[in-house]
This record gives C-alpha cells, sequence and structure tokens, in this order.
C-alpha cells in the first residue's frame, strides 16, 4: 500500500509580507521554483481533480488565513504562520526534506522550519478504522471546501447534462463528501474507473446515513485571479457536520475514505488549500426516538 | 385536476388552556370528533405517508407554536391564535365550511372563525410555475420538517436495507424536499408506483441544484405521545435554503411539485403540523464565478 506523507512547517516572514490570495501560494512557489520539495513539482502542476497533494493556507492560532473578499492581508515581520503539506508520491522525497531555511519567496522572504513530519502507510491507517466503528463521524471544513453538485450526477447522464453549469453545493450531502472522499482514495490506491462505483456510494451513504448535528455557512471565497488580474472566485462551505451510518460494512468503507482525505482535503482546489478537513469522533449516544 | 383547499382560522381559547402536544391536536380534535369538516375524518385516519391533508400548529404572531421538548405550554383566554388546514378531497365538503362557532374540546373550550378560504385547481397552480422559471426558490420552514434519509434509497436496495435505521435529515438534500413534495404530487394527481422516479428526480435535483444560501438548524421535536404516556420525539429542521435548478426542464417539474407542497408540507407528520413551508421566490441575482 502507498504510503502519506504530511509534514508541518513554521512559516515567518522575515519582513512585513502582503500574503497571496490564496495564502497557499507561498509554499506552492517554493515547490515550483524547485527550492522545497523539488520532486512534488509535477504533482502540482497535474491537471487530476483527485491529485494527490494538499497545501494548506498559512494559518496562525489553530486558524486558516484564507480571502473571501479579495481583501489583502498583511503579516508583520516575524509573525509565526504554520503550514501543512501532504501527499503521496512514488518518489523518494525524503532526502528532500530539508529541516529548516530562509528562501526568497515572489512575496517576501520567508524562514521555513520543520514542525514535524508524519509518514503513514495506508494500510495502517485502514486498520485504524476499527477504532472507530462505534463513533459518530465529525468532518470540520478548517478551510473552505468547494464541491460541486454534479459529482453526484449519474454517470450515465453526464453527457447529457454537460452544459448545465450547476455550481457548488455549499450545502454538502454527506454523499457529496464521501464521494469526492472516496475518488481521492481510488486515486491513491491506484484503483481506476470508478465513477459508477462512486455515484453509488455517494447515494447509498446519503440515505442511510443519519444526520446528529451540524453547524455550516456558506462562503465566497477567491480562488486567485484570471490572466487579467480579475478575482476568481467560488463558493464554499465552512463548518461542520456529525453523522453517524448505522449500516456496518458502509461505515468501514466510508471511514477509510475519510481517513485518507483528512490528509487529502476534500473538494476542489486542494493543492491551494481548500476543503482542508478535520475527521473526528464522537462516542455515540444513546439516541432516542 | 383535483382542487386544493386551504381555509385559515382564528382559533380563541375561552378560557385558560394547556395546549396539546403538537398544537395541532386541537383542530385535529374537531375533524374527528364531527364538530368541524367531518368529511375529513377518513383523510386524517389515514395511514398513507402521502396523504392530501395538512392541520398546522397553532399560530401567533406570525409564528407556530411548536414543543422542543415536552414542556407544556399554556395560553391565556382570549388569546387570538391562528390554524390553517389544508386537503383535497372528491368529497363536497363546501357545505361543511362553517364561518364561525364556540366548540368544546378535550383541551377547552374554543372559539373558531374562518379567515379566509381558498380553493385552487391544481392545473392553475400549475401554469403559475411560468411566472417563476427565471427566480431563485427559496424553501422556508415554517415548522419542524420531518425527513427520513432513506427516501432517497434506491427502491431496489429498499429490501436490503430493510433493517437499517437510518432515522431524520436534519441537513435536508434539495432532492429528498424535491422526492418528498413528488410523491403528495403523484397522489394529488392519482399518479401510482412512482417510487422509481421518485428517486431518480431526487438524484437528479441533487446534482443539478446550485444551493444559493441558507441557514438551517435541527431541532428535536415532540410528535407526541405513546400509549404509556412517554414523549415520542423526533429531529427536524427549521430555517430555509434558496436554490435554483439551472436546467429549465427539471425547474419546472421542480416547481410543480413545490407549490403543491406549499399547500400540503414536506415530509412527515403532515397531518398533525410538521414540515409546513413556505415556497417564496427571488429574483436571480447575476452570480459571478
Amino acid at each position: 500500500m502507498p504510503l502519506i506523507f504530511r509534514i508541518r512547517y513554521s512559516v515567518t516572514p522575515l519582513q512585513d509580507v502582503i500574503l497571496p490570495t490564496p495564502s497557499s501560494k507561498v509554499l506552492k512557489y517554493l515547490i515550483q521554483s524547485g527550492k522545497v520539495l523539488p520532486s512534488l513539482r509535477d504533482l502540482i502542476a497535474s491537471r487530476d481533480k483527485y491529485k494527490l497533494i494538499f497545501i494548506s493556507h498559512l494559518g496562525s492560532n489553530q486558524r486558516r488565513i484564507f480571502q473571501t473578499n479579495g481583501s489583502l492581508k498583511t503579516v508583520k515581520k516575524g509573525t509565526r504562520l504554520s503550514s501543512t503539506i501532504a501527499f503521496s508520491t512514488e518518489t523518494n522525497v525524503l532526502t528532500e526534506i530539508v529541516d529548516e531555511g530562509v528562501f526568497d519567496t515572489v512575496y517576501g522572504k520567508f524562514h521555513l522550519k520543520i514542525e514535524d513530519v508524519e509518514i503513514v502507510d495506508v494500510e495502517k491507517l485502514n486498520k485504524g478504522v476499527e477504532n472507530y466503528m462505534k463513533d459518530n463521524i465529525v468532518v470540520r471544513f478548517i478551510s473552505p471546501a468547494i464541491l460541486s453538485s454534479k459529482v453526484l450526477l449519474p454517470p450515465s447522464l453526464s453527457e447529457r447534462y454537460k452544459k448545465i453549469d450547476a455550481g457548488y453545493s455549499t450545502l454538502p450531502s454527506v454523499g457529496l463528501i464521501v464521494a469526492y472522499a472516496y475518488k481521492t482514495y481510488c486515486n491513491l490506491i491506484g484503483k481506476k474507473e470508478i465513477d459508477v462505483r462512486a455515484f453509488k456510494l455517494g447515494v447509498l451513504s446519503n440515505a442511510l446515513s443519519r444526520i446528529v448535528g451540524y453547524d455550516l455557512h456558506p462562503v465566497t471565497v477567491t480562488i486567485g485571479e484570471d490572466s487579467k488580474g480579475n478575482l476568481r472566485k467560488a463558493r464554499g462551505v465552512m463548518g461542520w457536520i456529525e453523522f453517524d451510518i448505522p449500516e456496518e460494512r458502509l461505515k468501514r468503507r466510508v471511514l477509510r475514505y475519510l481517513l485518507s482525505s483528512s490528509y487529502f482535503g476534500i473538494g476542489k482546489s486542494r493543492g491551494i488549500g481548500f476543503g482542508e478537513v478535520a475527521v473526528e469522533f464522537r462516542k455515540l449516544e444513546e439516541e432516542k426516538k
């Protein structure tokens, strides 16, 4: 089974800086320019929707900084920020993991230091599923998740409704979250031709999930600029959703996909930090009917 | 095409009263005991999930009174409450519509007065759809809607997952709302064998709907008492959801079903006032991507 790498950096600007939109671009720039983890350049450049790389927005105080209205975010010299990169690759990147360094970027000069490196075997991750079979599942969106409604369109109809732009679902269903997680998981383990399975899984997850609670709200996010400098916006969702799946076999599958997604995120634009999720567990309460 | 009747009553207790749980029981009692609209007794007694009767909770100041925790709700003598009954029946009930009266119930003595009577032909309602083809659709839950997740289970799997209790979806999807509305609508126009169609419609509505905004929250509701006097509870949802369906044919169908549901409500226990909805329309804004 493949390995997942997750590296947490502390990122400290050595001058007052204006953060790019989104702020994940600082790390992305460092990879693309070959200064940090150069082997990941191809992964970043990939057009694969379910590519196996996640670069978080910069954060401070347990929160990510993301810009909703295109307003500039300035950070003082010496402010300690954090960032997470997760990826899976067959290239040996271990030699490229450098503990500390000072780097020039187009956004200013930054000091990077590795806080911790996690390397996890997917097989081991999957075994962990058994620990959570009696728990409720909480998916917490740490940065806005950008989810296309059409991911749950029956694949047989995709040609027919090709021209319909259904936009983003800012009200995520369990099935939509699970379908996204499944597609990334399949990419991870090298499973192909999965569109029909993903659709069926999503539908089943919606029909057999019990929503215990949630606190969700839509947000407008700026995902970058087009070639003319105009802001590109999308609608995402923030908050959390707690649910259970009272069908053992389905729950086991869903847990497996979500555990991997806790590294790679959920939805679109994960490569620039959107859809960062924490997957948490809560003991099932005796629910009264 | 059938007719839909909607009668709005003012309901004024002539003594201090403790309202039953749910408060719709006052009107329900009056029908069941033959004092008001006696022809509707059979409709109330029907076990049909998609039956064509809605009896609202009592309300005051534009809000319905519903009890979330079983606490008793007392109302002072002379307080003017309101209630709405909607139904469709082939019986001639016109002669039973009495303008005003004083009635004894097991909950106390009440004065009823008809505020207005609306009789609408479903054909005419359907024609109204064209007025809203350019608008966003807002579904506002006026009383908690109780929605079973399994309504969007593929009918071919219903036997297989018969024993799985997935409970109520407190996070409604557009598809779930539409599937419920469709089933009631089919009952209204006498269309049979619709489970597969309802499922497909729900899936398609989820995949092709653009969620514009929402403010939703789960609520625990008391839907009555069992034979031992224990409270029976369920989980419902309150709030609103605004969406568009950028596929003309589907939007036309969805509008048709929702317009009827604005009379009969959405979900379970509509006969005792749950799932009361207002279907509203908002001009489509130019949405930027």
